[in-house]
């Protein structure tokens, strides 16, 4: 199954962006640019909310002119709108991902915001994490991750410290059903192995 | 002058306690072990919050009793006392701390809260942060970074990868003094360099 990765550029203090959503403290160099088109090739999908998408159409991107990519925005305001490369929509996101999840294609990406990622995390529906962690603490900004509902637990998979003195970190999501499993598991060998302690 | 360090051990969405104070879900191992003692070497002044005060004294540490260690409270509710080692006080945090900068000693360890941290890092008194980032997303808890009235530039000294997947990370606090003679430098150079660009 394709894997759903969220992922981008943060803070030390977990903003994505400053509280009118600059980022003109992103430090780019040829280093970033390597590793960004390296994991851009993985994806054919994009997920955003209406806030990134505008930032994204400010920028000159996010119009789903990229070829063979396909851009879904969620957003309650826009119009919506479906064409075979761009599809704006109301729909709950957790649904759509859900569905987009079990069809055939590359990686899917969510970008930006933290309340899309929310609700997918809460949903059970993220597979990897990765952030570049940037050496700064802006003050104020737009958070990364909102309140959840639970706990969401990590699998460190890889570290790499980047020229600039960002952090490059990736994490694999340990999915509910997973640690279902392990205290299944857990619960089967007390029962064999008599682990409780005598009273 | 002695440095003043900021740390802890932290979850990616940058909360360093649970709402309840529970700070269950810390990786322990022998290499953070090694890596505490060393770090604690360095320091022989605490300075920490009223609830960061009140959760040591539970877990049965922070009575000032480690020899050669100074505590310092800010608390505004706690009656005041002043011992050898143990020092509550309503004073100003920046006040106090910069004034215990200027004495001699070794490092001074921030412990706990961010609202202490936040305070401290606008009157600029942070020389160092360092932090544990551990792999999981506790999804509400008490945060680490509260808002900050500016922006603080930081330097990243050191990035390791522990066994249990946790990344810790030092940064050097960039200082405004700095910060100032850097542009003052530019500016200087500019003037001189003929660098504007002619209308």
């Amino acid at each position: 199954m394709r894997k759903v990765v969220f992922g981008g550029a943060n803070s030390l203090d977990n903003y994505f962006a400053r509280k009118d959503d600059a980022v003109d403290w992103l430090m780019w160099s040829d280093e970033v640019g390597e590793i960004m088109a390296d994991y851009f090739k993985s994806f054919d999908t994009f997920v955003m909310g209406r806030r990134t998408y505008e930032v994204a159409i400010a920028m000159g991107h996010g119009d789903g002119s990229t070829p063979g990519m396909k851009t879904y925005v969620f957003s309650r305001t826009l119009k919506p709108r479906s064409t075979k490369k761009l599809e704006i929509t109301s729909e709950d996101v957790a649904e759509v991902v859900g569905r987009l999840k079990r069809e055939e294609g590359k990686d899917i990406c969510i970008m930006g915001g933290g309340l899309l990622a929310k609700s997918l995390f809460e949903a059970d529906l993220i597979d990897e994490i990765g952030f570049n962690i940037h050496p700064v603490l802006l003050g104020s900004g737009i958070p990364l991750f909102h309140e959840m509902n639970r706990q969401i637990d990590l699998e460190l998979i890889e570290c790499k410290t980047l020229k600039t003195g960002c952090v490059l970190v990736t994490y694999r999501v340990k999915h509910e059903s997973e640690k279902k499993i392990a205290r299944g598991r857990k619960a089967g060998s007390g029962k064999k192995g008599k682990t409780k302690k005598p009273r």
